[in-house]
């Protein structure tokens, strides 16, 4: 299957989708119609159907969507069926944050190596890993095969770490700091701004209340 | 300044485009084309022209638009150039990686007061709050005047408190959790899933590598 008109907004629902039907499914959901899965994620109906016929999943009328098929293919486009190998870098309340984020490990996003540049933290345990100094991130990547690096470091230590990360051979990056990395062509970055989703709402607000000037 | 036709998905871009231009404009620039803007952001030129022209931003050719203009315009879209007032739900690391996170309190989103329901956090400082009971809270909206609820609980207690902060009469809430609130007409709520960036991500690597099957 080609996918490479897939675009990146669909992606991200795909993603809002690929966590609806993981719980339909383990609630017992057999069958769903774009009605009704549009209304867990308050799209349009149409719009439910446009996306899902992007991968050629088509409802059957009056019966709707198999959801399990659905689910599968969808955790197939996403690649969240294979496991990814993480090292979380930043060991502060974000990255214990995203340690403890159940639906991580849910997807096969493993965290195998925490590190962080505090000596205070060094050596330290949490949620069953040894937080280690980021002296020893090349040997570990080396050694462990990381797919992934996940940075949620201070905003003024971003770009060095993801230097850091790219010189040891990590290809992926999350990061979760508010800043744009300058990074080598063929290392690909999502970035995670935590602030976004405030000033969408604050948005919708203004939107709601007929507030603008 | 009427914007009803702006659709979410721009919102987020605007959200975007509101970050970038205040870190030109607190680095000296005054003046950006779409082609830059367009660079920070990953966005083509065309697209940066469209979404500005929403809200009438036009450029002057050969020169670009007016970044303080612009920066301006949009923080009052956005309505990040008022004050809000925010309750927090849940010091855990969450909680506290959002009360640190700078570029919040850099738009204005003012989180003045933290509760939780645990008994060994009640009464801790942290960052400058005192962590309250959940049962102050009523009181606490009364007297303070919030605007805007920030859910950062584990899932299972997500609904209850999104509950609990209706029923105080907040209406605008984020919710940190990875489930669907059930939530009353007319509370709006803005959903921040932290794992969705990383399951875009891999949607992108397996393009990238034609890994498709």
């Amino acid at each position: 299957m080609k996918l490479e008109k897939i675009p990146k907004i669909v992606a991200h629902r795909l993603a809002l989708y690929h966590r609806c039907l993981r719980n339909l499914y383990e609630n017992g959901e057999r069958l769903i119609s774009s009605y009704e899965l549009g209304k867990f994620l308050d799209l349009k109906p149409s719009q439910v159907r446009k996306d899902l016929s992007y991968f050629g999943a088509f409802g059957v009328r009056g019966k709707g969507y198999d959801v399990k098929y659905l689910l599968k293919t969808i955790e197939s486009i996403l690649g969240v069926s294979k496991p990814w190998r993480m090292v979380l870098i930043g060991a502060g309340n974000l990255g214990r944050a995203i340690l403890n984020y159940e639906e991580l490990r849910k997807c096969g996003f493993e965290i195998i190596g925490v590190f962080d540049n505090d000596p205070k933290k060094i050596g330290e345990q949490f949620a069953g890993h040894v937080i280690r100094s980021v002296e020893e991130l090349e040997d570990f990547v080396k050694k462990s095969g990381v797919n992934i690096g996940v940075i949620a470091v201070p905003p003024k230590s971003a770009q060095k770490v993801a230097d850091l990360l790219v010189s040891c051979g990590v290809r992926y990056l999350i990061n979760f700091s508010p800043i744009k990395l300058k990074l080598p062509p063929g290392v690909l970055v999502e970035d995670v701004d935590i602030s976004i989703p405030f000033k969408v709402l604050t948005f919708k607000i203004l939107e709601s209340e007929e507030m603008r000037i």
